[in-house]
Formats: C-alpha cells, sequence, structure tokens
C-alpha cells in the first residue's frame, strides 16, 4: 500500500488525499480543478505552472521557468508530482501569461555579475569645482575646464567640439565656476587618455545625476529600444514597434530595391529614425527622463539595416558578390544620425561580418557567450536570412542561408508576425486528428506565426496528416483535411472561431515553402560543420537567438527537420541575442572590445556560392530529412506510430 | 686734383664727368636730370632707385632695397656715390612704385628652402587600384579601401566620416576600382599612423592633380587669403578685403558689443564667413582651380576674430579680466564652419595666447623666427592692440597695451585705411615749413594713413611745429600753423590739392591721440624688459610685423618715441606675418607644432594690472619722453637745431 498525502489546493474548498508520485494534475482533477494545459501535458508550454507554498514535490522537467520561479515554488503541474503534503496556489490564467512574458524580458536586462558601471562603460560624469579666473589668472574658460578635467580624472587628452565651446561660457558662469561635464571615453587604438566631451551642465551633481544610455535592436521587422541607467547598469524602460519601414517592403531585399529608388534611401532612413525616436520617447516616458538625457547609443541590426539608417548605399549587398559599403563604421553623433537624444550624444553601430551577417548576429555571439566557451557550439538566428554560427572560444564561421521569410509569416496563406491574436502553438489530437492551440493575448485567432506553423507542420507530420514528401492527404477520416484552391490543406480553425470569419488553414503551397525554409537552415549549418570537418552529433551546444528563436519548440522544430536531431538539453533559447548584445557593449567596453573581435575573427562561408550547400539542400527537402539516419528519434518514433 | 669719371644715365643725351665720390644724385643733376626724391635725399623712401648697370659706385644705404635688388644693380641715388666709371638706368617713376610693391607680396611668400611638400603637409593624395570583389573574395568597400591604404601609405588607422561613406560605394564603381584617396594626417599627440580620409574621387590620377589649401588671415579691418598649391608649395594667388564685419565696428571691442546683441554673434560670423568666401573665390579664379579643390584652411587672426568666426561668445574677451573662451581650437571641417571649399576639408584655427595676444602673434613670432633665434628680439605689432613679444629661443614673454586704433586713421581727424588716396608718408621743409607728401596709388589725397601720421608727426617735432609735449605753435611764421576749430592745427594738403575739396589737417587733439597710442606701445615694451630684467637696449633686432608695419618710417617711429632709439640695422620690417605663419603652417607640420610650442611657452603679462605699466605710460607722454637720456640720437639732433 503506497505513502498518501494531502494536497490542498487554494482554489479548491477542499483538500485531497493522493498517493505518493501522484501528478499535480491528477490530484487538481480530483479537486475539480481543471488545470490548462494546452501542450497537452507534454511541458512545454507552461502554462499549467502552479506555486507550491509547501511540501516536497519532485519536477521532472522545469522547462519555461527561470530558476528564480523554481526558489518561489513555481512548478508545472503536469511534469511534478507530489513526495508529501502540499500546499498549491493555482495562479490565474492572466497571472501566468503576464509572468512569462515579463520573465523574457527580466532575462533580457540581466546584468551580468561583477561588472563595475562606473569604469566599464565609457559615458562619465565629472563634477568640477573651478577657481574663477582673475586678473592674476587669466587662463581661458576651456584650458580652466581641461585643466581641471586632467586632475580629476588622470586624463591627458580631451576632445572638444564647436557647438560645447559656444556654450561652455554662459554655463561656467550660469553655474558659478562649479559644472558637471559628461565625457566619453574613446574607443580607439590609441586612445588610453582621451575623452571626448560630450557636454558640459551648470552646477556639481551628485551620482544620483541622471545619465542615460540606450542599447537599441533593429529588427527588419521589429525595432527594440532599452532605455538604461548607465550608473546603475540597470534597464530601466524597453519599448518595441514595428519597424516604420515595413510599410516600403517586408524583407530587406525589397527595401533595397526600394532605396535605389529616387530619395528612397532617405525615406527610409527617415522612417526607421522616426521609429527609434518614438521609442526613445515613449521608454524615457516610462523612465521620467527626457531623450536630451540619453549620452550614448548602441545599436545593432543586419547589415541592410544599419546601412539604411546612416543613408549608405545598400545596392551591392543585394547583388552578387554580395558585399557591403562598410561592416565597420565611425562612432558617430547623435545629431549627423538624426536621433532625439542629447546632440553630442555618441552613436555606436555595431561592427558586422558580412551582407548577411550583420552586427545583430556578432552582437547575439557576444551575449550568447559562444566567443568565451571550449564548447563547439551552434547559434542560430532562425529568421529570413537564417544567420548561422559554429565555432568555440578559438574559431568562429559563419553563414546566412536565406531561409526566406516562411517562418515570419510570409509566404504562407495564414501566416502572420508573432502578435496579439497570433496562434503561437497547435496541438492535434492523435486519435481525432482535431486542433487545438493557443492564441497570443488570449483572444480568437488571425492566423498562425512562425512558432505555430513549426509546431502545426510537426503535429500533422507525426499524425500523419502530411507525408514525409510534404504531401497533405485529403483523404482522412476528419473534416480538417480536404482539398482547398491552392490544393490538400488541413483547417486549424474554423471559421466561426475566428477573428477573420474564414477557416485558418495550411495549404500544401505552404508546407512545401515552409520545407524549403526548414531545408535551407539545416543544410546551412550542415555545410558550415561540413566546411570546418566537425561532425554535428559533436556540436555540444545550439544556441537559438533572434526575437522569433525564443518561441520555438524544440521538439517539433527537430521533428520536421529544422533542428539537428539532439537531446533536448543541449539546446537553450536566449531570447533577443541582438538586443542584448548591444545593451552589454553600451554597459562593457570589454564587451564592445569582444564584439570587434568577434567581427574580426568570424569566417564568412557563402553559401550561394558552394555546391555542398545545394546538394544539402536538396536532402533536407523531406520531413525531417531523406537521409532518416540523421534523425534516429524521429525514425523510432515513426516506427513505433506504423 | 680728385680722380673724375664719366657717368652715363640712359635717359640722359650725354654722359657727364663727375669727381669721385659725387652722390649720383648730383651727377643726375648735372646731366640735366632730377630724380624724384621725396625724403629729401635721407635715403629712407625708396623712390630715388636706380640701376647701376656697369662700374663701380659704393652704396652707403640700402634701405628699401632687397639683397636682390642689389645683385641687379639697384642703388638709392642719394645714397650712392661715384668710384669709377658708369652707366645707370633711370626707371620710370611707375617701375618703382610697382617694383616695391610687388617685392613685399614675394617676401610674403617665400617658400623657406628645404622644405619637402609631401612630406611636411599634411593632405596626402593616395592612388589606388583596388581588386574588384568577386564571390572569392567578399570583403567590403570600406574594408577593401582602407587595406590598400595600409599597404600604400604605411599607416595603421584611418577615419572615415559617413558622407564619404555614403558616396564611396558610387565612386568605386563609377571608377572602376581605380580611386584617388585626399587623406589628411592627423596632429594629435597619439596619432602616429592616423589618417582621417577628406574624399574619395573615381580614377587615379598623378602628381598633377590639384590639391590645394589656404592660409587665411583674419584682421580686424583686412581679411587675406593666399591660395596654396599643396604639391609644390606655391603661394599660386592672394586675395585681400576689407573684414565685412567694419560695418558692425570698426575695432574689436565695438564688434564685441554688437555680438552680445540678439543674433550679433551670428551676423557677424556670417559677415566674416562670406569674407573668406568670397576671397577663396576670387583667389580660386586666379588660379583656375575651384574652392571644392581646397582640402585644408590654416586661419590666423587675433582672438577676437577666431571666436566671432566659431560663433564662440566674445563677453569674457572684453570684461575684466579679460579671459578668452578658448585659446585653442579643435580642428574643424569646412562644412562645421562654414566656408566654401571641399565640405569636409579642414579648418585648423591656429593657437593664441589670451585675449588680446591671439594667433596672428604666434603665428608671427614664428614667421619671423624668433622663437628660433638666440638673439633677444623684440616683435612689434604696431596694430590697435599693439601685440608685443620679447625673447628667443629659450624664452618669450608678451603682452598688449591697447595702443588704441590712431596709427589706423581712426580717432585722428583725418585719418584714414592705407589704401589708395591715402598720404602715406610725409615732408616737411625745415626753412619753409612747407609740407610734401606721397599718395598710395599716386591720385589726389582723401587722409593720412598710420605711417603718415608717424612721419608727419615727427616732422612737425623736428621742425618745431609741435613742441615735446605735443602742442602746435600756431603763431609762426607760415598760413600752415594756425588756430583751427581743434585748437591748433598745421595744415598738411589745401584743399583744392586733395579730393575731399577740404585741407587735410592734423589738430591738437590728433597729436594727444597720437602720443597717447604711442605712449602706450613704447610702456609696453618697457615693462616686457623689466618684467624680465633685460635693458631695452640688450635688445639685439627689433622686428617689426602687422599689415600696417610694413610701412613704418624708422626714424621717424624713434623720433616721436614710438619705437627705442637703436641703431637703423637692428630693426626688419616683416611684412605680414599673420598670414606668413598661417602659410607656413599650412605647408609645413613642423611649423604648425612649433606654433603650437610658441603658445604654450609664451608669457603673457596682464599690463591693465601692472603700475609700472602706468608710470611708464605717463613719462612716454612726450614726445620723443621725458627721459630723454633714453633717446640720445633725438637730444642731439634737436639740441643742433637750437
Amino acid at each position: 500500500m503506497p505513502t498518501t498525502f494531502t494536497v490542498k489546493f487554494d482554489i479548491a474548498s477542499d483538500p485531497v488525499e493522493v498517493p505518493s508520485g501522484t501528478m499535480l494534475t491528477d490530484a487538481a482533477q480530483k479537486a475539480g480543478i481543471d488545470i490548462n494545459q494546452p501542450c497537452g501535458g507534454q511541458g512545454r508550454c507552461g502554462q499549467c505552472a502552479v506555486q507550491v507554498t509547501s511540501g516536497k514535490v519532485r519536477r521532472r522537467s522545469t522547462m519555461r521557468l527561470t530558476k528564480d520561479d523554481v526558489e518561489q515554488g513555481f512548478a508545472l503541474a503536469c511534469q511534478t508530482v507530489v513526495e508529501g503534503d502540499v500546499n498549491v496556489v493555482v495562479p490565474p490564467q492572466e497571472k501566468i501569461q503576464e509572468h512569462l512574458a515579463s520573465a523574457q524580458v527580466a532575462a533580457e536586462v540581466t546584468v551580468p555579475p561583477g561588472y563595475d558601471f562606473h569604469s566599464d562603460q565609457t559615458i562619465q560624469l565629472v563634477p568640477l569645482t573651478l577657481t574663477p579666473p582673475s586678473m592674476e589668472d587669466q587662463t581661458g574658460d576651456w584650458s580652466r575646464v581641461e585643466t581641471a578635467l586632467r586632475l580629476e580624472t588622470g586624463l591627458e587628452d580631451f576632445e572638444v567640439s564647436l557647438p560645447i565651446l559656444q556654450k561652455m561660457p554662459t554655463v561656467l558662469r550660469e553655474g558659478e565656476w562649479e559644472v558637471t561635464l559628461i565625457l566619453n571615453l574613446f574607443d580607439r587604438p590609441c586612445s588610453d587618455g582621451t575623452a571626448q566631451v560630450i557636454d558640459i551642465l551648470p552646477g556639481t551633481v551628485s551620482d544620483e545625476k541622471p545619465l542615460w544610455g540606450v542599447a537599441v535592436d533593429i529588427g527588419t521587422t521589429t525595432v527594440k529600444v532599452m532605455l538604461v541607467d548607465l550608473i546603475t547598469g540597470e534597464g530601466k524602460a524597453q519599448a518595441a514597434e514595428f519597424n516604420k519601414q515595413i510599410s516600403r517592403g517586408e524583407d530587406v531585399i525589397s527595401r533595397i530595391i526600394f532605396a535605389s529608388k529616387e530619395d528612397g534611401d532617405e525615406k527610409l532612413r527617415d522612417l526607421v529614425v522616426e521609429t527609434i525616436n518614438e521609442l526613445m520617447s515613449k521608454a524615457c516616458r516610462r523612465a521620467r527622463t527626457k531623450p536630451s538625457q540619453v549620452y550614448k547609443a548602441v545599436i545593432s541590426g543586419n547589415s541592410t539595416m544599419i546601412h539604411l539608417l546612416l543613408k549608405i548605399p545598400t545596392s551591392s549587398i543585394r547583388l552578387a558578390p554580395f558585399i557591403t559599403v562598410a561592416n565597420t563604421t565611425p562612432l558617430l553623433t547623435a545629431e549627423e544620425v538624426g536621433l532625439n537624444m542629447h546632440p553630442q550624444g555618441v552613436v555606436d553601430c555595431l561592427p558586422g561580418v558580412a551582407s548577411y551577417v550583420g552586427a545583430d548576429i556578432t552582437a547575439g555571439v557576444l551575449s550568447s557567450g559562444m566567443d568565451d566557451t571550449e564548447k563547439v557550439t551552434l547559434f542560430l538566428d532562425v529568421g529570413t536570412n537564417g544567420e548561422t554560427v559554429l565555432g568555440s572560444k578559438d574559431w568562429l564561421v559563419t553563414c546566412a542561408c536565406s531561409a526566406g521569410p516562411a517562418f515570419e509569416g510570409a509566404g504562407v496563406l495564414h501566416g502572420m508576425r508573432a502578435t496579439t491574436g497570433a496562434i503561437d502553438e497547435v496541438w492535434i489530437n492523435d486519435e481525432t486528428l482535431e486542433a487545438s492551440w493557443r492564441v497570443i493575448g488570449g483572444e480568437k485567432p488571425k492566423g498562425l506565426c512562425g512558432s505555430a506553423l513549426i509546431s502545426l507542420l510537426a503535429e500533422m507530420l507525426m499524425t500523419g496528416i502530411v507525408n514525409k514528401a510534404g504531401n497533405i492527404d485529403p483523404n482522412l477520416d476528419t473534416p480538417r483535411t480536404r482539398n482547398g484552391s491552392h490544393g490538400g490543406e488541413y483547417v486549424v480553425a474554423w471559421a466561426d472561431e475566428t477573428q477573420i470569419g474564414e477557416d485558418i488553414v495550411l495549404t500544401n503551397v505552404d508546407v512545401d515553402n515552409l520545407i524549403r525554409t526548414k531545408a535551407a537552415i539545416f543544410a546551412g549549418f550542415n555545410v558550415l560543420a561540413d566546411s570546418v570537418g566537425i561532425p554535428l552529433e559533436m556540436v555540444e551546444q545550439v544556441l537559438i537567438g533572434g526575437g522569433f528563436g525564443k518561441f520555438i519548440n524544440v521538439e517539433k522544430a527537430i521533428q520536421i527537420g529544422l533542428l539537428p536531431d539532439m537531446p533536448w538539453e543541449r539546446f537553450q533559447f536566449l531570447g533577443n541575442t541582438s538586443l542584448k548584445g548591444s545593451y552589454l557593449a553600451l554597459l562593457d567596453q570589454n564587451a564592445r572590445d569582444r564584439i570587434a573581435e568577434i567581427a574580426g575573427k568570424m569566417t564568412y562561408v557563402e553559401l550561394s556560392a558552394d555546391n555542398r550547400f545545394f546538394d544539402d539542400f536538396t536532402s533536407a527537402m523531406f520531413l525531417p530529412h531523406t537521409n532518416m539516419t540523421l534523425f534516429p528519434s524521429i525514425e523510432e518514433r515513426m516506427k513505433s506510430k506504423t
């Protein structure tokens, strides 16, 4: 007779008795509570999280929970068994959604431990008390300030711009010879001891004086801004918005074409500058500060985005041999770029590697830490360009496999971006072939975002709705498969369940697009591994970055042959690695130096000139792959089904 | 019986026989030729110059002649005696005038010998032939250029601006991967191996490609521009014009007051920028080039002029304790300053020392060479500010004695600037007290410029028209002295001899003003000498710079007590030392470094805080001075008259 324990759920009227080892979901069922399990109890969606406030449980999996969450007693009800008398709090569904979202933000703004922001970041605030000039001491204003700066900072040379000299005499007298200088320490090879004066303000002020910086990630689709308190290193406010350039083309290629038209480059520049400025204003309002107190911006983004921001011509990026004008751009002032922050503030665009491996990837590699580990690491940015990096602290190779925008919702009939109303995960019942899904924001669905497309395709494959060659079987015993105007299709949601008033379907054409996309990505990292002579199974960790990457369901991505068949523990989701990289570069000059090193040492492999890529791509045009020995776990599971 | 020689004048019908030792003027008289001697045969005006084409003569003085002139046989007829049979050419009067003027221009543009312009000046032209990009070599445009630049120049780091990056891809393709870079080598402490890209042009070009720079001297009154071929080092064209700021005030003080009014600083900035731009256009037209091919400007001028050019506030210059905002300003681009040359061209404003010892003086000291000589040297800029420098290679002290604008024609009833129509030298007949004069341009006079005021005052003193205290005697036996509406006055020119239709006079009020001015200058260098404990007679050379200085008649300046009583040989006129200094700094980075050193090591003595100055000033309020032992040669001459 097994031991039994008492489980008390806060929202149930009575406690229940269950045997040791009972799953919390089953205990809840017994107590009359139906815990939401959209992923079907596979421990992957995180929606069944509960809080164990006392008593012993064992967690089989903590996927989607942070360390903090676990310390606070959170557990996935579908993955946690009872091993003592326990009290359990079931949070309202909205709370969980909110928590999952904020956990992602928190992960993005985590300050690496041990950083000394005062000495590691380049913006310095230096209060000076000056001796007023007299007939005995007729030193000019700037010399007087410079001498005091030397004494105060130990630095030797200071660069001052005309606008600062123009305001200097007024500020000195207004502050009655007490002033505060804002300096930027240069990051130049010869610059030990050189700083640039960004501003001079009347009065000396305490350390509490606001000193802000901003980390910016310019995505082709979304621009994100994080406002950072440069004194504490804290990310105080974030804001994200679609890149207004979308109105002039959804992907980089159409933007490059638009830019080459008359004034097109100027329009695109203005649109992205406007986007960033609106986001900065929003973030500043949230943090109760003003854009004029933002003294530095560190910007990451793909090479096209950086070129367009700076109105540098992009035509050569699009046409063979696909080259950038500049992978490294000079330090600029906010005034030159048009950003609405302090006009003399520093704008640092991070360096890229090639036309299709830009600063978003070098920043991503930094924030992933793969340039600092012995482990052979695969870094993936599963977006339109499908940038991939393979390597470790000793070497890095990279490629971009032009995956196409299918996973971002383009070229798929009901595809959409991962915003409110998008289905982001789909489950298909093995027996009934009925679909259930989760919608971002919880309302009625409008379409399918990238992560939904992956899980949908995987579920369709595992349930036999689609075959290895990507053909949907229209003759199954379910109304959900049928012949539509685009060939065979599967109905995910019926018209009356949606916001759009029509069935949300995945067509055979969509499936073909998705297969091409996943084949390109898979072929990409295969060629990379091959180019350095390393078998894929030697990869010790797979780090998935990019705004999109964080929503991918690994198991299902393996099932469709997008990710290699490896134990799940080797995969890690890093969130927006590009924004995180620019945030680190903003706060820590060593991180900034490391990004430059990463850009310098990465070897770029051009896939469009590589026959191996076409071979690998063709082989990957099956679900999961022509060569099933590459996907042993899937082969086994599919076999067990038949 | 003395030896006789034959003298043949080219314009006389017959040769004449004269005794050995006969003055050429007397020999000419005998041949029926009246050689023009406006200075009365004192050897000071240079107007009696003739050319001895063969035979032996002895020159007692060669004042107003250059070494070249003497080598070509030129001699002052009033100072040269016959010592053999000689042939003499008497040049037409206009020829002499022209020669005297052009000699001054030539002196200004002399290139110091031994300069290697290709290595000593900072603007470099680098032709590059690049390997076009290919699928095998996808290096970005700027990296490709940078690598080629490193190989070609041996330099390590290159700074590139946004406008250059923006045009780079087009230029590279237009030039079919042959391009020419224009570089500026930095003058920074840590800059070995750093250069700034100013422009990139399609096509490689030979060394004949035009590469221009411009030396600018912003005077309070006159702006001068010299267009320089940076490849040969030649000054190809000059242009000068009144500073358009004059319409907003004649001297620095009234300009500072105007600048402090609403938009006053902007208006003054625009006016001087307009002046420079017009002069550059004019010089470029003369040299058949375009302003866009001018890549560097080196600018000198007094501290107020530099502040106004850069729209830096000037109020603190005017009010005690009289300080500048900046004696050293950063390197700027033409775009920032508003100059109409290559927009990315470098603008280097030379460094000054104090509010009233500016870049015109540091540049002047450099071009005078006094910072490189063992001789104790006095350098004078006899203008409104009366800047004075005393020292040698080991030390330099400087002051400004606020002389006032009397010698520039302001505050004197018929004073005017040294332009066409100004009397620039006056002689008074000892017996008749009648005046004769020389007019710039040769036409009827309009007024008296500074050099005329000096010689007029001296002649009036030596002829007893004015006494030591500066009082004009109205009761002399001549219609030229009388009581006018401003007290006693002396008539230099009668109304019908003038362009202005009224008598040109010097009044007692004018004399008082001139005495105050000369007393301030004399007291200035006395205090300087005193401050370093050196008696004035230890000064081994007196170098006189400034556009005004070159016209001063030393003998007469000593007579009125403006210059110290020293042998004439110790005085040298250097012409526009400020323009010459900026020209040297443009061509030779060592010269530029020396100017910075000069500015750094000069000790500034503030006279307005110095009681010795007031004492010396009061003592100098006589003609030539209260203490006649300071002027032994004048004392003797005055004694011999009475």
